[in-house]
């Protein structure tokens, strides 16, 4: 764990300072008369028999909740701060007598507590809150964060993200954040520049990431990282390996290593998720806490979070290692990912602390918010309304928090000689009152059940104000609000063409073999299949190959204004001894028809086919069609030789939604228009050949033939 | 369900009118230049063909989310309010050119939604807000609530608390409730003040209520209420039997009578609790719903709260009569009651609302909250994230509310000839940005994830303004504030003392036997049982009665300030045939000595006594000791004469927490200082004769002999 003694700047890339001093200077404010310089050399060191001591700030009224082992409260009651720390708590009358402040604030009727911790969080994605909601987690990954992240996570994303959830954040009450995300390097620098603690937590993963094309990369980054943040006096800078499906052992070994050099914690998502368990024990038979340990990985100290699906037993071992835990019941509801046994880690002994989660799954930082579900969810879970009281939840997110990220020695209660990383809180609002203080319980339960963030009137970390009757000292909102908007304009931008253009949808998930073809065709409605048979005997046509196959067509149908429609196969194709090898692919066509010839023959460019790996529910959820059109049908297939010129030739039943056919469809690549030309004659003859007159000519895809006409 | 047609003044009790009259004065504001006049006579009636046609206001700017079926929505966008209607709904640069308005409103960036409907609340009980959580639904009933409302719950406690909610809710965006309390004439004038609208239901139970002495006194209050709001612009007034298992079936034929009799919808609690529905099932075999078809009740409009614990056929069923559910989500987790099966209510077609239920157990009255939760947990339960995506959870605190509730017709979305009850709410916090319009449901996720109550900024109810810029137009908030934190400041004095007596806590649950006995007593310790028995056999000492008894004793320790112990005892008597017959009470002491005499004979005053009709549980919970000891022995008890007076005389061997003994304990009532100076002389002979030595007596409790000496 860090200690923090010196406070030597930290050293850092040149090109990086260049970059954070342009930039923030539009953000911060240089408020007139504002947080004093912390400077070593200008902090008092008063003797212990001077009387009264000089302090910078004194705090006395309302109640104090210490939340120190005891719990002790003072009402009214005082915290005197000098420099970053905290030199004394307890009740006004003795403070005023013992200290001599610079400055006192008087919190009458409010309450004094430690700054909340959110020990899980992804700063810079506050810049994508609510870019996609109610989405399944591979949807929402794959098909929205990653290709978002892949456009927008610059330095330059990182630093204003950061800054705009500390703002959020301090707004809140949050003091101290455990944040994994990129380019971590901005993300410690907008933190700093915003007054904030925070543990950053440079991802590791074993993909190329938005700073590391490889994880060797991602490795060096994190070093570098971690080697400019040695000893600073609010950033731990800690390598977090997003988790053991992201990674591997030799990952996991370098980013434990580089923990164990900078003595810092270590960074991973734990049993987040069912399937993650599940895929991890089908691969190792080892449940995920288990894993870990037997990879060595629970020997460092490590923040784990989620911990969604953990049993008694990886709940013993994680007590049994001082494994901190990262709560997160806002995310992992939103995800669907589950409820986390809270009430049972917390039993044994497990150091649990709350965190928000990024603001793309939950959506904001409100801690206040999480500490409510902490004490609400294990009541209905566990059926007993007396699981996890707020006390227990407020605690979680100071001093439980603070032990759970290896920070106790510094924050997480009111306690001389800690930093100075208090809120004071409203306590009468319309939504709070009255305030019944029947039992020394009711203050934590007034706090957790009927409090908002917005309640939260003034903020210090570290010895220094940052808010201040609700408005933030050192951020500028109204600019970082405007940059935050300008930013979403651009990723709205981005997201609207890209929806438009289903096309890159496409690219962005499938390894695309990009065939724009052209066919003229055809389709014939038969009187009956005896004619096509008969046909096939004609002496023109020379049969070359014919398979039997049964296919399942999903078509879906997008706006006028994107007439491109996505068809999605499982082509079933019965081998001569009677198996089914079934093939998935995706084929995008644009408009219906390019050109159309005599006999209804139509030129369509199917203009890309890829080989669909994953479920058609995926891609529905994906593509997000307005319309969905499915077709059953067995296809005789025949590949012929007419006049010299080669076609495919299929008779069709259909079979769902309703029984239809049966049909004939003729067709042939093409690549001129003359050569287009000639085979839309030819079809035309075959069309008669096998058996279609040209008013039993239809349209282009049996998916129309299903569809509403106002609606084609 | 009510029309609404007239606009007749109430009628109403002389008594009640003059005490609202006097109590009104200094809580509602006569805003100058506030809203307009709503009286029939001033109202326009414009010409369809004249134009631009004249209305009151017209809101213009931002985005309008009606809420109506097709789910439109402008941008920017415009609702034309004139008196109490919505006139047209559209495009700003449409409704410009159309409308004339007195008063044009501007709502750029921020959004227009109908009012949020609170399904089910108990508006006065925000005077209880936090009166005690995290205890069990039998605890804070009778050990809190209860006692409570038996002393506090007057009709100047409902009409205050009324206002609070109105206050707190109107801030937060909603504008419509339906309640159940008692002294709904006070709940129905309050909310008519503070010009909200609601379902003011009079609840009607089979015990006595702080209304009615007994159910025919409360269903004549509920039909004289009823009566007094006939058709009544803002407030429906109904009949609310509370539940299944708190009335009768004569009750609710009598209260279904009256709620078709006056068109209004029947209120009720359904399947709240599991324990509900297993005690209904052992009654009747029937689960509630059932019980409810049977019963004839769900042949007329019913409103149920809750409905936790509903399986597929009960969704069924209530999916067929048109049941309106009103889901709570933080209530029925905060008393661990469960999480109702909202998604599948849902796709059966079950008309769902969403309500906060009373403050004492949610603690607010915050809908954002409840519609966040609504959408969060399903997922979770479902392991499914697209379960209630946002819009159907905004549309359950909208339109799907106002067909739960029967105001469809009414209010629940933006529509022409609808009530003009709409919010503005504001985008820009830091909580909600960047918005990222990335797709046509990104709005709704961005209210229901984002977005706070605080950050509604306007509020309309049946046409008339009643909240500007984030300030109340027609509470005089401050005011109000002051008489919650005064009744508040008398809740917690009697709360308190009430604790500090724990006389008066267990007077308040048990039917007590108020026993003041004195006795005088001693104990010692025996080598042996030998001597004790030999000492039986003295020629002085004359046994009367004889019983062997196991105890269980488990005392209860407070405070030093509250010397009190309570013992909880199960006394189990083994009869001659060798069962036992369990007997279990409840003992309070005093102090442990009232007196000394020789040989350490003490005076005890044993003050209380009563039958244990409760659980260890529930008393350990409702009395919350700081301490708590548990003794298990083994009692010979011999009821014996000794020099013509009578004695108690137990031989004891303790057998937990661990073994100890053979004790000897003798005692005897007494009534006179003399008499007891005569006994404890006795006690002292006795004391040698049954084998103990001066030197071998021990406290006057088993139990102090189990607590560390720096305790006692």
């Amino acid at each position: 764990m860090p200690q923090n003694k010196s406070k030597a700047p930290p050293v850092v890339t040149v090109s990086t300072v260049e970059l954070f001093r342009a930039r923030k200077v539009a953000i911060f404010l240089r408020v007139a008369g504002g947080p004093q310089s912390y400077d070593s050399e200008t902090r008092l060191h008063v003797s212990e028999n001077s009387h009264p001591e000089k302090v910078d700030t004194l705090l006395v009224g309302g109640t104090v909740l210490t939340m120190d082992a005891e719990r002790h409260r003072y009402q009214p009651g005082a915290v005197a701060i000098r420099g970053r720390d905290i030199v004394a708590v307890g009740d006004e009358g003795d403070l005023v007598s013992r200290y001599k402040a610079e400055e006192t604030v008087r919190f009458d009727d409010h309450l004094v507590l430690p700054g909340l911790i959110n020990a899980h969080t992804h700063m810079p994605m506050s810049l994508l809150r609510g870019l996609a909601d109610d989405l399944r987690l591979d949807v929402w990954l794959h098909g929205y964060i990653l290709p978002v992240e892949r456009e927008f996570a610059t330095p330059e994303f990182a630093f204003l993200g950061t800054t705009l959830s500390c703002a959020e954040m301090l707004r809140g009450g949050t003091t101290c954040f455990v944040d994994m995300y990129y380019h971590e390097e901005e993300v410690a620098w907008a933190a700093v520049e915003a007054g904030m603690r925070g543990i950053c937590g440079e991802t590791v993963v074993k993909f190329p990431t938005p700073n590391a094309q490889s994880y060797e990369d991602g490795l060096r980054y994190c070093e570098e990282f971690m080697s400019h943040w040695v000893d600073h006096d609010l950033i731990v800078a800690a390598p977090a390996p997003h988790s053991i499906y992201m990674t591997t052992p030799e990952i996991l070994e370098a980013t434990t290593a580089l923990a164990r050099q900078f003595n810092v914690p270590h960074l991973m998502h734990v049993a987040e998720t069912r399937d993650e368990v599940e895929e991890l024990l089908a691969t190792s038979a080892l449940r995920p806490v288990r894993w870990l340990e037997e990879h060595g990985i629970l020997e460092h100290p490590l923040i784990a979070a989620h911990c969604v699906h953990v049993n008694s037993e990886e709940i013993q071992l994680m007590a049994r290692y001082g494994v901190g835990v990262a709560h997160n019941p806002t995310s992992n509801l939103k995800l669907a990912s589950g409820i986390a046994p809270l009430a049972e880690m917390l039993q044994r002994g497990v150091q649990v602390g709350i965190g928000t989660d990024g603001c793309a799954s939950n959506n904001d930082l409100d801690m206040v918010e999480e500490m409510r579900l902490a004490a609400l969810l294990p009541k209905a879970v566990t059926r007993n309304p007396v699981a996890v009281p707020a006390e227990e939840a407020l605690a979680m997110a100071t001093i439980y928090g603070a032990q759970a990220i290896g920070l106790d020695h510094l924050i997480g209660s009111l306690e001389p000689g800690k930093r100075a990383d208090l809120i004071v809180v409203g306590l009468d609002a319309l939504h709070q009152s009255p305030f019944l203080e029947t039992t020394n319980a009711n203050i934590y339960s007034h706090l957790v059940y009927a409090t908002q963030a917005s309640d939260v009137r003034d903020v210090w970390v570290n010895g220094r104000q940052l808010v201040r009757d609700g408005h933030l000292m050192r951020i500028d909102v109204p600019q970082v609000l405007e940059r935050a908007s300008e930013l979403g304009r651009q990723i709205t931008r981005f997201f609207v063409q890209r929806e438009g253009r289903i096309l890159d949808k496409l690219v962005d998930i499938a390894p695309l073999e990009q065939r724009e073809t052209f066919e003229v065709q055809v389709k014939g409605a038969l009187r009956d299949s005896a004619a096509f048979y008969k046909g096939l005997e004609h002496p023109d046509v020379h049969q070359i190959a014919h398979t039997s196959r049964d296919q399942y067509d999903t078509y879906f149908f997008f706006d006028r204004n994107a007439p491109q429609r996505l068809r999605y196969r499982e082509d079933q194709v019965i081998q001569l001894d009677g198996t089914v090898h079934p093939i998935y692919n995706l084929t995008l066509t644009g408009p219906a028809k390019e050109a159309e010839y005599e006999h209804s023959v139509v030129l369509s460019r199917s203009r890309y086919t890829a080989e669909a790996d994953r479920s058609l529910r995926f891609y529905r959820e994906y593509f997000g069609p307005e319309k969905v059109v499915e077709i059953g049908k067995h296809r005789e297939r025949y590949h012929i030789r007419f006049k010299g010129l080669d076609f495919a030739v299929n008779l069709d039943q259909i079979q769902s939604p309703r029984s239809a056919g049966p049909f004939v469809e003729i067709k042939s690549r093409t690549w001129s228009q003359r050569d287009a030309e000639q085979k839309a004659r030819l079809i035309g003859d075959l069309l008669g050949i096998l058996g279609a007159q040209p008013e039993d000519v239809l349209p282009h895809d049996y998916a129309d033939l299903f569809m509403a006409p106002e609606e084609e």
